[in-house]
């Protein structure tokens, strides 16, 4: 028995939107699911309290940051990463590819693995399955995900193809690697825009048995329509006993799309992120918090919402901690938007067992992408 | 019977030190007290929750800073700063006065009052007593300031002399203006460094009757032994029946040197700042948080510490979010400094009821100032 099961509890009939829950050694959860992002060990200014209280129960880690700092053996060292940074939830960890591949001119890729330079101070450092299997083991992850290429867009078929198959041999490395019974390794599906290479990818993943399976090398640049037709072939191969996983997936318009087409977990920086720009995630779209139209408005950011922020706060006064570059603003903006996501998630799920998944996804997106607009001509 | 009063408990025989109950319409609080400082309507990083869970009951709000940014307006539109801001301890407001005339060549004073440049956006401002009581009324502290002139180190004895008279002045209008029966306004003694303007100064504030004196123009780059001889000659002629505040000191030596001259009441950003530069305080001194020497700590900044921080993470964690530049690590810090500084004042007000303020006061210096040099000599 896996450390990570999925359970499926309904598939809309019309969609093929899936509401489960996913079983982790630190709990089990309703799907969909958004996991917020921990980088380097915390959600950007938010308590691991806050995070519960938001519905928040699973994070994300990223392998590559905690990597170069501090070092996987001092967590381990301190009793992993969950006691490190007081997290009694679920976590899991990405494998460092993606930021590793991020890195362009800054690092080398060959079968063995990849060879990168330190955006920190320059050094020289090394990654491969075998590396990224021993870090997330001594992170201690729930779930761990496989160390796999992520192909850029646009990409040769060829290139695309021998990456492809790398992902492949690279997985089956993990898999061998991977020695703690407690952690559960997630394969990553590529291809690229090619769908006979998804097909190849799924099916030789597939072969290797793992308890979950990721999509990468989408939202890489692409549009959006190419990448929901990726998606969608993809998904549809996988097997429907295993959580399927988009990486790096955050706005709310791509969450319903990508539900639709059978996504269970998603993780972005995109809420923590457009917080610390001082931008409010809501049901009718964004709002920006310094914008004059708050200047006396005594009205929580988004009615309804009984996250702390606005449980307590004005937009008013968020509007006045934004424009006054206090931290506090931030946090309490960040905790809005990861609040608003666990929301979301939760309103999918109910959708999709009331199997009305259908009729939620056009009415949201109508209020989300002309809801302020349609507002202002009233 | 006025809006605040100071209900005297004990005096320390040996050293004069005073243990008392201030009484605010938000709460009565136990002195010495040390008051967390929320400059523009935020106590940097910490929520109101926090502020209370740590011990802070009264924090210090800036007429300077709200005047410009929201406005007191806004603020008294919104429904004061206790509620706009979400706290329901006590709020003390300074004047405006210090801040305004730190602006050196951007403001000029007139008997009328300060004309000055904004910090934000260069535009003119105007503040006098009526203008600083107007406002401060706005927010609707609980203990408003005299709008005083802050007399420069060093200064000679004409100016020193001419300014402490306006001051008394000034005094006497904030008097007439402040109209609200729910605010106690405090008189701030100015007088430089010259003991007879000192004298001249508290006698004409005594006779204005305010409920609270505050020592003004003191820690302005002035020798410490010079504030503490001022600090002496100064609260000596203050009545007893009244609450005493030292404005904007904040290290623990200096509190413990200005209780034992009889001071009352302290804020300082002191705490908060060196938390967001990645120090602690402790009773045997700062930490340094970056250092390598915490890379591998399992324990908690200080052993015996019960605030947030000491309760849940490691010294080597803390030390990672510092490095790591993660504000989560400065939300700790600060907690943890505020903590530290209502622990100390709570320790003082013990010492000074079992009479023991001045075993006390020695023991703190000696291990404050020597306590991690003679560690690491052991």
């Amino acid at each position: 028995m896996s450390a990570i099961t999925y359970e499926l509890v309904k598939t809309d009939p019309e969609t093929g939107a899936r509401a489960g829950i996913l079983h982790t050694p630190h709990g089990s959860f309703p799907t969909p699911i958004f996991m917020p992002v921990g980088t380097q060990g915390s959600v950007k200014g938010v308590s691991p309290e806050e995070v519960k209280e938001l519905g928040g129960n699973i994070i994300l880690g990223n392998t590559y940051h905690l990597f170069l700092r501090p070092g996987s053996e001092l967590v381990k060292e301190m009793g992993g990463l969950h006691k490190f940074m007081n997290w009694d939830g679920a976590i899991l960890t990405d494998s460092g590819g993606f930021q590793v591949f991020s890195l362009g001119e800054l690092r080398k890729i060959t079968e063995e693995g990849v060879t990168f330079r330190s955006h920190i101070d320059g050094s020289k450092k090394f990654l491969s399955p075998e590396v990224s299997m021993k870090v997330q083991m001594d992170l201690g992850s729930d779930i761990v995900m496989a160390f796999d290429e992520c192909i850029p867009y646009p990409a040769d078929y060829e290139y695309a193809k021998r990456s492809t198959e790398r992902t492949t041999r690279w997985a089956k490395r993990c898999k061998d690697a991977m020695t703690s019974p407690d952690q559960g390794l997630f394969g990553i599906v590529q291809g690229g825009m090619y769908k006979d290479l998804r097909t190849q990818s799924v099916k030789e993943l597939v072969e290797l048995d793992f308890p979950g399976y990721a999509v990468g090398g989408l939202s890489v640049g692409e549009p959006k329509d190419l990448m929901y037709e990726m998606l969608d072939h993809t998904v549809k191969q996988l097997p429907e006993n295993k959580p399927r996983y988009l990486m790096g997936v955050g706005t709310p318009d791509c969450l319903v799309e990508a539900v639709m087409h059978g996504i269970d977990m998603f993780d972005c920086v995109f809420p923590t992120r457009v917080a610390r720009n001082g931008t409010a995630m809501t049901w009718d779209g964004r709002l920006v918090m310094k914008n004059s139209e708050h200047t006396h408005d005594k009205r929580p950011i988004e009615e309804g919402c009984d996250c702390y922020a606005c449980r307590n706060y004005s937009r008013a006064y968020i509007r006045h901690l934004v424009r006054a570059n206090e931290i506090f603003g931030l946090r309490l903006l960040s905790i809005h938007n990861l609040r608003f996501l666990q929301r979301f998630t939760a309103a999918m799920r109910e959708a999709i067992i009331e199997e009305r998944f259908g009729n939620f996804r056009r009415e949201f997106l109508n209020n989300y992408i002309y809801g302020s607009k349609s507002k202002q001509e009233d």
